[in-house]
This record gives C-alpha cells, sequence and structure tokens, in this order.
C-alpha cells in the first residue's frame, strides 16, 4: 500500500475507506491530495477484497474546504505556473477533473459520507460518487462564481443529472453555502444523520452491498447506469444489458445466485472483478482530451 | 382477437387493460408471457377505440414475480438453449428488452398498476411505461446483483432517466426489496392507493385523458417526450414541434380543440391515429440490434 | 430602448425585468409579443448593467393565458398564412420555439415569476428560464391535446428534463389545468410564494446573484450547466471547465473573488460579458433549422 500523507486509506471487511486528512486545513484539496485520491482508486480497482468504498474527511469540522488557496498549497490547484497558449494542451486540464474522471473509472461503489463543510473541489468530487450521505453538520456550496471562476471537475456534466438544472442552476448561480437539508431537499444527499451516526449509516448501506451481491455484477451495473442512460436511444442499453445477461446468465455467479436464494443462505460468489469481467467489456472507448 | 393463455386483454370504453395471469405462479415472467404481451400491444397499436392502456397483475399478491426460475419454464428466459458466440447474434437478445422496447414504439399512453410483488422483470418491464401507480402493498426490487446478473430490458436507459442516477444505483447496487412508500419517495411511482383502489384510480387517470385528448396529439406527445428528450440540443425538438404545429393547427382534431373549448362541450376528434399521423411521422429510424 | 406595445421592460439595480402587459387579454401572447420579448432578450445580453431577469406576468390573473385565439391576433401564431409544403421551409418555424431558443441563447439568469394562469406557450416559454418562482394563485396547464395539437416551443425537450418523463408525460397526456402546489410536487417550480411577496423573492434571488457573483462566471456556467449535462460523456465538461478554469483562474475577476472573499468584504469584479468572455466562447456550434 502507497504511503499517503494528506489521506487516510485502510480496507475493512471488503468496504475500503478514504479520509481526506489534512487536521489543519480543513482537509482543503491539493495536488498532492488529487494525486493520492487517484492512487487509492487504482488501489480499489486492483484488490478484489474491495466491494465498496466510502469517502469521507477526518474531523467534524469539514469534509473538504475546497482548493487550498494559500500560496505554498494553492500553486498545485489554481492560477500558477507558465502560461500555455493551446488550451487542447494536457497541461490545462483541470485537477478536480482529472480525480473525477478517475471515480467515474471506478469498477467499485463510492459512496460519500459528507462529515462537515464541502466547498468547491469539495463539494464537486462527490458529484461523481454514486451515493451521498450526509451529517446534520454539513454544509455545501458551489462557490465558483463568488470567486470569479466557473464550476469544475466535469460538475457541469454530473450535476444537472443528479439534481436537474433548475436546482442545480440557482446553486452555482448564487455560489450560496446550503445545509444538509436543503441538499437532501435539492436531491443532492439521499440522507441525513446525526454527526455521530454517519459513518455507521454508511457502512451499514457498502455492508447492504457487500454481503449480497456479486462483484462483477455490481462491476457491470455501475458502467451501464451510468453510460447507457447517456445515449440517446435505449438500444444501446438493449445491446449491452443481453450481452451481460447473456454471458452472466451462465457464469458460476448466476448458478450461485440462485442456489443462494434457494436455499436462503448467504451467497459466495466466485467471480473476480481483477479476472473475470464479460469479454465484452469495457464496451466504451473513453473519448480523450483535446 | 388472439387466444391469449398467460395474459388476460379486454377493451372498455376506450381503455385496454392487460393483466398478468399466472394464478398460481405469481404471475411470474415466460417467453409465452413475453409474446403474449408484443401482441396485446400489437393489437393496442391497430385498435383506434384504444386511447390509453393500463397493465397490471391478477390478484392481490404479485404484479409479476420476475422471471420464472423454474425448469420447465426458466429455460425460455434465462440461461438456455445453445452456446452463441458472436453476441450481436439476435438469439443473443434479452426477452426482457424486446418487450420494453416494443412498448417504448407504443403509440398510446400507458400506465401502469402496480397491485404487488414486482421484481426482476416484474419492475424493469415498468420502465418503459408511462406512469406508475401502486398499491399500498406493491414491493419493488431490481435484485439482478443478488443473483448474479445484471440489471435487463434496457433498465439502465430507462431506470436512471426516471428517478436520477443516485436512486437507480443504490436500488440496482443492493438489489433490495423496497416498499411502496419507498417508491413513492424515489419517484419510480407517482402515487400509492389502498389495494381496493388502485384499479379505480388507474382507469380515472386513462379516462381524463381518453375523455378530453385527441389521439394523433397524444400518440405525437408520446413519441415527442421520450425522443426529443433524449437529443443534445432543443433545436431537435423545435423542428419536431415547428412540423407537428404546422400540420396539426390545420387539422380538423384543431378546429374540434377550439370548437369544443370555445363552447364548453366534451370534444369528438376526427382523426384516427391509424389512418391519421402526420406525413413526417415517424421522424426517426430505429436502431438495429447488432 | 425599443418601444414595446406589449411588454413593459425596466431595468433596476442590475435587474432586468420583462412583463408580459396585455391588461385586457390576460397577457395573451402574439407574434407582435413574441417579437418584443426577443428584442428585450437581445438588450439583455448587450447590456452589461444586466446582471439577471425576472419574467412575469400585469396584473394579478394571468401570467399568459397562451396564444391569443381571437381573429385579429391569433392568425399570427396559430394556423395562418399560406400553405408551406417544405416542412423545413423557416416559414414552419413554431413561433414558442423562436423564443425559447433564443432564452437559452441568453448569456444572463433568467427568473421566473409566475403570477397566475400560465397556460400554452404561457408555460412552455417559462421552461427555457432557470429557475420558477409561482405565486399561490398561479395555474399551469399543458393543453395542447385538449387542443388538437402538440407541446410546443421545444417543450418536448426542456420538460423531461426538468421533471422527469413520468410527470411530463402525465401533464402533457391529460391537458389538465394545476395549481401552484402541483407544480412544486412536481418540481416544475422551485418555491410557492403568497401574491403580494413573489416578486419580492423573485427579486432577493436575483439580488443574491447580482451582488455576489462575476458575470462572466455566470454566463459561462449556464451554458455550461445546459449545454454540458446534454453530452453523452463527462469528458465533454472537463474539456470546456479546463479551458474556462485556466483562463479564469488568470483573470482579473479570480484576483476580486479571492481578494474579497479573505477579506470579507463586497466584490467588485473588472470583466464584462460584452467584452470579457474568453477566447474559446462559444465553444459549441448552434444547429441550424432544417
Amino acid at each position: 500500500m502507497s504511503n499517503y500523507t494528506q489521506i487516510l486509506y485502510e480496507v475493512e471487511n471488503g468496504v475500503a475507506t478514504i479520509t481526506l486528512h489534512r487536521p489543519d486545513k480543513m482537509n482543503a484539496f491539493t495536488g498532492t491530495m488529487m494525486n493520492e485520491m487517484i492512487s487509492a482508486f487504482d488501489e480499489i480497482d486492483a484488490d478484489d477484497n474491495v466491494r465498496a468504498v466510502i469517502v469521507t474527511g477526518h474531523g467534524d469540522r469539514a469534509f473538504c474546504a475546497g482548493a487550498d488557496l494559500t500560496p505554498e498549497d494553492g500553486k498545485h490547484v489554481f492560477a500558477s505556473g507558465e502560461a500555455v497558449s493551446d488550451l487542447s494542451d494536457t497541461r490545462v486540464r483541470d485537477g478536480g477533473g482529472l480525480l473525477t474522471l478517475r471515480i467515474y473509472q471506478c469498477k467499485k461503489p463510492v459512496i460519500a459520507a459528507v462529515n462537515g463543510a464541502a466547498v468547491g473541489i469539495g463539494v464537486t468530487m462527490q458529484l461523481a460518487m454514486d451515493i451521498r450521505l450526509a451529517s446534520e453538520s454539513a454544509r455545501f456550496g458551489f462557490v465558483f462564481a463568488r470567486r470569479g471562476i466557473v464550476p469544475e471537475a466535469a460538475s457541469s456534466w454530473f450535476l444537472p443529472r443528479l439534481v436537474g438544472p433548475q436546482q442545480a442552476l440557482e446553486w452555482c448561480y448564487t455560489g450560496r453555502i446550503f445545509d444538509a437539508q436543503e441538499a437532501l431537499k435539492g436531491g443532492l444527499v439521499r440522507s441525513v444523520h446525526p454527526a455521530g451516526e454517519l459513518l455507521a449509516e454508511a457502512r451499514k448501506l457498502a455492508r447492504e452491498i457487500a454481503d449480497n451481491t456479486a462483484p462483477v455484477s455490481v462491476a457491470l451495473t455501475r458502467h451501464m447506469l451510468w453510460r447507457n442512460a447517456a445515449q440517446p436511444h435505449p438500444m444501446e442499453a438493449h445491446k449491452i444489458d443481453s450481452r451481460a445477461i447473456y454471458r452472466r446468465s451462465r457464469s458460476g455467479d448466476a448458478k450461485e445466485g440462485i442456489a443462494s436464494f434457494l436455499e436462503k443462505r448467504a451467497p459466495n460468489y466466485p467471480d473476480k472483478v481483477s479476472t473475470d469481467m464479460p469479454d465484452f467489456f469495457p464496451w466504451w472507448e473513453e473519448p480523450v482530451y483535446n
């Protein structure tokens, strides 16, 4: 396992937890944190023991207070470096987007446990995660227009899909800080919990997945739902799920799934994400930055 | 009318009702049921007397308990037959998708009245229907990952559009069985009713359509809303609705619509879906399975 | 400023208000009103003093009662003129769509303050606006199928994105008139207010934007959220926001945004929408009617 300096990474009983960890900085985002998170997701995809991921912040004040704007750290993520004239130069790429596109590729379910302030990249990084739980003390802010910049980390793609254009625009236009109840009402988070129960609730949800479902089925499900829904016609979904049902219904997992169901016992699926994804996976080509 | 063996089909006062009907099997889905449902939708589209469709399940236990996994029936729908190496072979096509893509083509509004358990294909078939009402005793489950397979029937396209990616992923990741209230809160069903009132409520909604609106307008509306919304720019919608307004505003239906409105009386529209769809319909080409 | 005859247009303290104004006609829509609204949006985009737009209706009865069907006015918008055989002829274009596509191009946030009846084009014109507030006495109706025509003004693209296909289809299938509470529950409007407080609430929201955020950031945000979310992959959003962050983080606005934040004072952004949009804007090509 890598030696991380700005995150904690642990795997326990099939659930990986990434904890953003800059205790004196409200877990503010830096280039180092970005690289460490991307490495952690590489570990997660390579480790068949990991069935689900929880991302949370250290302490009870912040999930992630946004890009670190102090000089020593801010240079990594904001308005730094030489000038590049060709905007298709990969050095122009937004660091938040490098992270969310990496999360988008992940083959495991990703759950955000939002334990405090989540501002700027602190909230946009969550949008590429699948399910968001918040503590009662969580705060959110798409503050970009108040800083003279714009929503980043591919949030202009994710946010309207998650909460609809009306709510997405209001949050991004005003740049206001809003609380957990507004996040719940607007559909950004799926539930709100007392601070002391947040991680337990996130783990309960992770367990519900890890204890009952087949890993390869879950990996396929993640990419089918995100990718097929973005296509213009249901035929694309039909093509992919026909292939997947055809292959998976002949798998050891399907035998075990039906047998454990009929025998009313916990399943023990044989197939692994590292080696047993079906031959047609991935069925898409990732676009490149240009 | 066909002699159906696993569904009931009746048309009364402009409303067709398809009742999934395998009394001892919780209306579990088979290849026969799939074919009969597809035939019923063919009848529906060919019959100008049909203004709206209700799909429900026989009895008070199940809408449809999923694919029949018992040997004599399961072979039609699950893990059966010879092995095919080319996944673009049409024999690979998922039967649930054949049904939902047929429903997607339908020219009449389709209302699901979910009277009990709706699991696997029992719930994914509903996603291509337009509006879902549930009884208080309805239960739902996207259980695929618990059986080692994946969401089918093109549900990876429909479900995130209906309820958003966050809710869609949670239901498909966990494979949990959830009740009518969770379905309502998540946006899967639009209302929940006491079991004894479910069909009456579905019929009331069907009547609201059948008694007031022009059949050709409703057929166009169905395909405009599903298809145009999936395009990347509103210009596509503008192209189609310009054509439709141009043709329809010169139709007998428009004259009758305005006259009946001004005269405060029930309308009697002359145009028929079988013969009077405008010349530009259909404006799309259906993609083929490959 | 143009001499408008069917709308009022005023700019006060950074907020433009368009008031639909046909006092004896329930602000019914005509070709003249369409042209005047389009001109007003041209003024809005050209005037750097305008930071946000409110659209409302005169009086307390109607926002806009739909297309004027009386002979002298209806000829402009409904079933009039010579017959055109080629449906790609631009004379076929729906007037409601000319308006909503113009609103879609706008570089300022657009808020609808729905003060009364909003029927037909009276409600579909709102869908291209960003945020909708309603008075308790507001009424809505997608009545097209009751008049023998179809939803227009590109509403088949906007409405399912705003409220989901299930709710969009029910409103368009039935053509029913529904009240502010149903609009709120269905997600069409974001809040409902006593009639006497509606405009003040709309202005409060406009002020929250105008007093805190950078105009160029807001203009970019509008087009990023609407356009990028409609693309099939988040890479498009990443491409655009990388360019935008790169350019904007080196702008005077970003310096002022951070300085005013750290100094806890109101910002005074130097960049203007008329002259300082980044070099890659617009990053899309508008499709043409054909």
